[in-house]
């Protein structure tokens, strides 16, 4: 029921979904499930094509998350997490109401344990065909040098197991190349991050470099800074369309290409989609969340931080 | 002697620049009169075109900003700082080395009366014809809630005089447009601009809303911010011209064509332009410069900040 073109649009983009995973993954909706079934019906799709759990109620983004979260226990949301939480389902994506998402994710998938804070990420694309994780993405807004630091240890696990990178290249988001550079955070960050020697850390990248991705795999920076770096990437992606730019590369920066972001540092496979995501988004939310539990991350997660 | 193609480029510039400035502007040359002279020759430019003040030294990039400021007193940037403070000139502008020239601009002209830091700002283009002006850019990277206030102030009265707005639309970058979004230091700004009184406070504004100009005049962020906001449009622009894209806005984005950020908030018109300054940017960083003295920007901020 989640996002604003729910459930009919998810739905749909469910069904694209089930053309590019694998065979033995299994989608599960929930939601109203006279709804599900009529926009199933509509496009012909036979009855057994997802599991279906039924739920009677929405948070709705004019809720209070986590006061919704508790109180509405019958929400697709909760139904989901709870799911996650006894292990029904192996990953949990929706385009609802991001507050109550990330409630669910501190308090039902809970903290893998030696994660100072939990981030949110976003997959971007580069101009040499492949990725970079920027990390955080708007989750922890006033983060300390030790976060960061963590932060750089988290996108070198997601980098290696969701991207197949071998050791990734880690850098952090700064506004100069020299290791002197920076606010007071991340001066301390980088000493941090050089001192660590779990990751392969590369020095500071600078907002330009960022989209060639031949410097970094994840680029690191506190909530406020990779929110903005974000935002303005949509807004460029947007101003190439109002000025009718038709570029293959620009076009991979639409929200709709990778269709989620992960909340990493959690013991669960969690995406969070745009609440105005298309089919074609919560299609690719829903391809990246199974390439995100297949690849073992949340356990890789645990065992670094086990040894940390 | 400014900039990695100087003096060069720099000549050219200024020569380029002739074509658009005032008759009753007069361009001064700071830098060795020999070397000035042979590209004026180069260019069939008569002898008169400009006044030459002769200097022997340089100011490197290698250099040490505040020492090579007070040892070189015959580099082109410590005698430019000279006139200026002497009122031999009006306004001054140089692609040498940042850190002197910002050195220049704290020890030479000073910071104004009342102005708790002064800050360096870039203006840059949006769908609708015009341009905002963006600041800080880089000077303050670590800004206080009542410095980012001021900021408000200060790129109000620049857009007043400089970009002939009438009551411009001062917006705080921010992660959301709600007043509660932010982190630490925007939250506390937020309210100190809304309270202000004294300019047009228009709220929050995301970073994908900044180039269409429908909602701000003036964005205020703290430096880290303003520097990432500034590469990363860079790096749009390259990107754009990597993948062959030609489109007029996108073409406004590139440095060269404001060619210099404008350290305000100090008593003097200083402009600091790209150490990689082609003529062109040289020439639109003259023509800036010679605008921002004509719109009596220094008087009017001195008269503002006596009374606040």
């Amino acid at each position: 029921m989640g996002g604003d073109y729910a459930p009919h649009v998810v739905v749909e983009g469910a069904l694209m979904a089930l053309r590019h995973i694998d065979s033995d993954s299994r989608l599960v909706l929930f939601g109203d499930e006279g709804e599900i079934r009529r926009v199933m019906e509509e496009h012909g799709a036979p009855s057994d094509t997802f599991d279906i759990v039924h739920t009677t109620e929405v948070i709705t983004m004019d809720d209070h998350p986590a006061k919704a979260y508790n109180q509405k226990t019958d929400s697709s949301i909760r139904v989901g997490y709870k799911y996650l939480k006894e292990g029904k389902i192996d990953g949990f994506a929706s385009a609802g109401a991001t507050g109550a998402m990330l409630v669910g994710a501190m308090y039902s998938a809970e903290t893998i344990r030696g994660v100072i804070r939990p981030a949110i990420s976003a997959l971007i694309s580069t101009l040499d065909g492949g990725s970079f994780l920027l990390l955080d993405v708007g989750l922890n807004v006033d983060c300390k040098p030790d976060v960061l630091d963590q932060y750089g240890l988290i996108g070198s696990a997601y980098a290696e197991a969701v991207l197949a990178k071998a050791n990734p290249r880690v850098a952090l988001l700064n506004i100069g190349e020299e290791s002197e550079k920076g606010n007071l955070t991340t001066k301390a960050a980088y000493e941090l991050m050089a001192d660590n020697g779990c990751y392969n850390f590369v020095g500071n990248i600078e907002a330009n470099e960022i989209f060639t991705g031949r410097k970094a795999d994840v680029v690191v920076c506190d909530g406020f800074v990779g929110n903005t770096i974000l935002k303005q990437t949509e807004g460029f992606y947007e101003l190439a369309r109002m000025r009718g730019i038709n570029d293959d590369y620009i076009d991979k920066l639409n929200y709709e290409f990778v269709g989620g972001t992960a909340v990493l540092g959690i013991n669960a496979v969690v995406l969070i989609g745009h609440g105005r995501s298309s089919a074609l988004a919560i299609q690719n939310m829903v391809r990246q969340t199974e390439k995100t539990v297949k690849s073992g991350l949340v356990n890789k997660l645990q065992d670094t931080f086990r040894n940390f």
